[in-house]
């Protein structure tokens, strides 16, 4: 099996997610300013596994830093840390991963500066172990949602590749998978990133479950004739309402779905949740580079001179949402009740 | 101004529309054959310049014919027809240009063999300069449907590249643009042959018309953000009902504007009607080649070894049509009664 992203030796390896599915090369990363280029960049992509990955940048930044005392200490990691969380702007677990390595340095302030070093290593080591754990959690949460034989409408990539590892979205299926359900799977290729067409396809078929690719505008036909039973996506950052923000595109399936009385599922570990977030609204989308809509594989495919238009993300509200599953339990309208049920539990 | 499909010297000349934006490269074929292939691969595409090529084809098969009697061209000119027809399933364009030249053929019987295929060279010319002048009448029809300002998504091409000329959905944003009412368009790019992004939005460029490229999946978020006031699509053809077959993508873009409570208008002239369909359910579906999906520009993006689908049109349901547009006048529902309504005109 693939790693995603890897702690090894103080450095950080990643499996470059854009070349997959033609090529399978991992990278490794040894200062943080080289993480933050593969956040960025999308080398490591996936809401979960950027937070195990900006973890990670701080742990090795941390390792890199000279510091007499915890005073100089915790400055130089301020600087680490804001320069990772200055990345990605939609996916909340980037924040969350980067507020708990400065909590982690904050409680262990007592400590000698090599041993907090150490310490911090060990936190991003957790939270790409916990992450998994979570996942396979949240798989057998959502597996009850599937029945027998149904097939699943995914969007983008929530899978191992989009986390530490067995995916959100992909975790879920996985898991109706291994509990015999014999579930199938229709991936949007997701343009223009296609996580779907080099990501998910490219998993699911590691993993020996039925997987058919179809283009984004293909799905509204596949549900009206009847092939869909479901729809299972990632979510990147949700709010205190069950506004859900996802990968260009959720929010058109969303509403298909809606049309055609299909569930539509949405699957994020608690660390996705933004309490601090009323609504969707104030959820910021991030706008990417036009070459990515314009180009395809360093191909020109649009006229020059034109305008073009790229978020990455958009929002689905939450009365769109037939339930979100997340490692602590599934979560039913109204959203908010729910959320604060999920942090009361232990 | 570039020429899609034209007749010269007793050949059929044609704009490669798969090499277009980066290349303008014109093709001559001599031979019905030539034609028929170029139909399939989809040098030339769109409901009525489909049309245009199959009268063309029709002509050019006639002119090579040998024959001593009607008897004998009749035959012959029957196999000719019937190769063109077989080339795509899913507009009648096609097929009611093919049976205008049979019509012509049989209504001029009289004439000597040479005569004939004169004749019928002249009919299929006639097919191209009347495509050109119903665009423009349901540009007229059409444009009066928007207003000032407004933002008009369309999907696919139907543009001057779909028809002789001028276009139907873009034709009906042409004569708005002519008529100073500043309209603007965002094309989505539509996968998988991206005929919005190298064809849509290659000729409003060339009109100085603006537009703006997204990809498919990006059309809800702009229309929740308010971007959208209406959308304008051609069709390859239409059910007796009003169901609408169209680019695969279509029907998805119906369902999202009824959603956002956003005018969703077909244009298409009188000839993609279809009398003999009851409704969208009988219309075939053309399933084409899945490389189509797997490969962009030549290169594989998918992994090998999957399912893939390539449905090239999906049926809108005519409850979803606000209006449709024809040379003849603008139609609402119910369809069926609008529809005689059209025929009865002269």
């Amino acid at each position: 099996m693939f790693k995603v992203v890897e702690w090894k030796k103080n450095t950080c390896v990643m499996i470059d997610q854009r070349l997959l599915p033609t090529k399978e090369v991992y990278n490794t990363y040894k200062d943080y300013k080289g993480v933050a280029k593969a956040i960025k960049d999308m080398v490591v992509r996936g809401a979960p596994a950027i937070g195990v990955a900006a973890a990670m940048g701080c742990a090795i930044g941390a390792l890199d830093i000279k510091a007499k005392d915890f005073d100089e200490f915790s400055k130089k990691f301020a600087k680490v840390c804001d320069h990772l969380a200055g990345t990605r702007p939609t996916a909340v677990n980037l924040f969350w991963a980067i507020e708990r390595m400065k909590g982690v340095a904050e409680a262990n302030k007592g400590l000698t500066i090599a041993k907090l070093k150490q310490r911090l290593v060990k936190e991003a080591k957790d939270i790409h172990d916990d992450d998994i754990e979570i996942n396979k959690k949240m798989g057998r949460n959502g597996a009850k949602l599937l029945k027998k034989d149904w097939t699943i409408l995914t969007h983008c990539n929530a899978g191992a590749l989009a986390t530490a590892g067995y995916g959100t979205a992909l975790g879920v299926i996985r898991a109706a998978s291994e509990a015999g359900k014999n579930v199938k799977v229709f991936a949007d290729e997701t343009r223009p990133f296609l996580q779907g067409a080099r990501l998910t396809a490219w998993e699911l078929k590691e993993d020996n479950i039925p997987v058919t690719l179809i283009t984004d505008n293909m799905a509204a036909h596949m549900m009206q004739k009847g092939m869909i039973d479901a729809v299972v996506v990632g979510t990147d950052r949700m709010a205190s309402n069950g506004d859900v923000a996802n990968k260009i595109g959720t929010y058109g399936v969303a509403i298909l779905a809606r049309y055609h009385k299909i569930p539509f599922y949405v699957a994020g570990p608690t660390s996705t949740i933004d309490m601090d977030m009323k609504d969707g609204s104030g959820i910021p989308i991030e706008e990417r580079k036009t070459r990515e809509v314009t180009h395809i594989g360093g191909k020109r495919m649009a006229p020059e001179g034109i305008d073009v238009l790229n978020p990455a993300f958009d929002v689905t509200p939450a009365k769109l949402v037939n339930a979100i599953i997340t490692e602590k339990g599934v979560v039913t309208a109204p959203y908010k009740a729910g959320f604060k049920k999920l942090f009361a539990k232990k």
